[in-house]
């Protein structure tokens, strides 16, 4: 039977998980996995106040006791953050240990380095962790899509963002309750710009982009666009057109073999599938060739799932045979982004109660090629709300309208834009009518 | 590099679809699988007709030629039903062949001895392709979740019956317009009894339930019961009341480890995650105890996606070690079945227009503790409908109180009755609260 003797590099809520369920689940997991888990050392620099937890592994505060354990043959980074788990991954993968890891920030800025290293030691980095915790998201963009090509996935990545945006949507919150909720209720950062500003979205879209479309990993590929400028008389504008707002990554490849990687807020119909992923749940809905569209959903974050992620990638790197290196990636070129991009708008413009606003400001998308698809204007004390629906323009010359717009004198704040997701996948889910209304 | 050397049994549309993928995506798949897939040899009885497809690869109406082959070490069987694939795999497992199925019908009467086989052989077969195609129902179920203790999964497993059901529900259709308008979509038999009787899905959850609880295959032991009694009556009812019918096939396992493996339309609150499940879409939604509940959704037949299925268990047997099985199910014990269920139910009488009736019935429910919790009568013409909802009760008893309601000269036709989801899946999904009303 062969033996997983594991070294785990840190001890916060996930390392926790991780230690209960090896404990709790050993005779499950070595009858179906046909593998022995032993847990030989723990590193954590304050691991004497967490002993509770360990029983009889032995534990350091200092990493060289584990990195340099012959015995150790996996490797589970769970310290987070780039400095000092990118030197001890390294110094793992370069002793010929393999490394199971839930850290995207990492892999996001130095996967290909690390990805080329253990190919190199003939030794598995496996990361279904860093991504929606237990989803096997990444293991079903590698495996079960392998006799695909992915033409494009939409995703919620980010449970904060998700959350804030449906209580927002749902209980009539405004932006700042929501995302005190959110914090509240543990899913959000002190700092949660990383959260809301769509950074976390963004290294996560990074990884799995590169997987769909078997590229290496470019991080700064990806476009970024938060959900902070959304106030909740967006959330009644949109409901009022039958949408809703979701916090979107989306991955495409263009028939010229372009990519684009974009995280951002958007408009979908209230009846496409990822409008009824709620609070803070992630999902990933992907278009193959062959398998056709395929969403998959459920918890994206919390100590218990992103453990049994990181137990699932034990058994994963349990059941390679030795030797036989996981190449998550054969892609080693960057990839071929798209530049140019064309939405259909929701737009919102803050206007003095004069005539003539909304001839000016019709004008000025005229010139930039944004035809109008609808208009309404509410009634109420100033500043008036205008939402303007555009039909497909391109981005850049929305923002130049967008820019001179924000100049009039009748316009009093900056105009608000947020992207409609494209309508094609819907379409493949178009059975799926409804009977709401 | 490895190579596999296939022989394919069987050119139906999923076997086309096979080759076609195999040729198509030969350099992608050598790439990212870090194999090589050689399509070694193909047997259909009447392969001469479909030339087509086949290129240069060998073909033969003699299955000897193929299951002889020294040279081929994957078998792929796409023929179907019992005999003669049973024989056929047999003997390639036999002859220390690994197998690609898929056939549910063959795994669910004889798979635990083809298990067995493959164990003792030290071969692998992989079956992701006979339930829901291409969605990686099989593979989360071993090897995702392995970490987790399934309490419960919840799926769609039969596209026609869902398909019917949407059908009824969102195109005001009865029974027979949707079936067969499912006929001739494709999507059902000629004699559709296999799928909207339940045996189709049975199969499915005969297998699915099998993996989740460690046990062996026990298809005797799934209760059956099909959608063919529904109307399109029922599908008003239900949406007055904020709920849908799907056609559920349900595996639990109860405080005590009893299983319970059931097959059955039930009702489902229109903000259930399986209610958004439409058309001929299957679902999975497992109830894990560390991951969490978790719903995938796709395609779930289909020659494309059955064929794409079909490549991943390629892949996956590309990537075992050398003798290293893989041991789909190490439960080798029969499941220890639940025997008692209660439910809510949806119950509909067609009733005489007299008085007193609505007392006979609920006397004759209470005199099995069939507590009413709701009634709706509703006026016109003889047969009057009554639409009772009953509180939790056990279904031996339920079933007792309607065979003597039946005999009442009030009561015009026999009773429907319709479970009701239980409600803590749903519970698990509460947050999902939806602004929809």
């Amino acid at each position: 039977m062969k033996q997983l003797n594991i070294g785990l590099l840190g001890l916060g809520t996930v390392g926790r998980g991780v230690v209960e369920i090896l404990q709790e689940r050993r005779t499950s997991l070595n009858a179906r996995a046909g593998a022995r888990f032993n847990l030989v050392r723990v590193f954590d620099r304050s691991w004497e106040k967490k002993r509770d937890v360990l029983g009889e592994t032995p534990a350091s505060a200092n990493v060289d006791d584990l990195l340099n354990d012959p015995e150790i043959n996996v490797v589970i980074e769970l310290i987070g953050g780039l400095d000092p788990a990118y030197e001890y991954v390294r110094r793992a993968l370069q002793a010929g240990k393999s490394v199971v890891t839930a850290n995207k920030a990492l892999l996001a800025r130095h996967g290909n380095e690390l990805l080329a290293l253990a190919r190199g030691r003939r030794v598995t980095i496996a990361f279904e962790a860093a991504i929606a915790a237990a989803l096997p998201v990444v293991r079903n963009m590698r495996r079960s899509f392998v006799s695909d090509e992915i033409r494009s996935f939409h995703a919620i990545l980010n449970g904060t963002s998700n959350f804030i945006l449906s209580r927002m949507s749902e209980d009539d919150m405004d932006y700042a309750e929501a995302a005190a909720l959110a914090q509240e209720r543990g899913f959000a950062e002190a700092d949660p710009t990383f959260d809301v500003g769509g950074f976390d979205a963004a290294q996560k879209l990074a990884i799995l982009g590169a997987l769909a479309f078997d590229t290496s990993i470019a991080e700064s590929a990806v476009v970024v666009e938060g959900i902070e400028k959304i106030r909740h008389k967006d959330m009644r504008f949109v409901a009022a057109m039958g949408r809703v707002i979701r916090p979107l990554a989306v991955a495409r490849r263009n028939a010229y073999g372009r990519i684009s990687l974009r995280v951002h807020p958007a408009l979908l119909a209230s009846e496409d599938p990822l409008a009824t992923v709620h609070d803070e749940k992630n999902a990933v809905m992907s278009d193959c060739s062959n398998s056709g569209p395929a969403i998959i959903t459920g918890l994206g974050a919390g100590s218990r799932p992103t453990a049994a992620a990181v137990i699932s990638d034990l058994v994963f790197i349990s059941g390679r045979a030795e030797g036989d290196p996981q190449i998550w990636l054969s892609g080693d070129e960057p990839p071929q982004m798209q530049q140019s991009f064309a939405y259909r708008f929701y737009l919102r413009f803050e206007v003095a109660d004069r005539p003539g606003v909304l001839a000016e400001i019709a004008e000025l998308l005229a010139a930039e090629k944004a035809s109008i698809a609808s208009v309404q204007q509410y009634e109420g004390a100033e500043p008036i709300d205008l939402i303007v629906v555009t039909h497909n323009v391109n981005e850049a010359a929305l923002f130049r309208a967008l820019q001179k717009i924000r100049e009039l004198d009748s316009v009093l704040a900056p105009p608000i834009w947020i992207r409609m997701k494209e309508d094609d996948s819907r379409a493949e889910f178009s059975e799926q009518k409804s009977n709401r209304s």
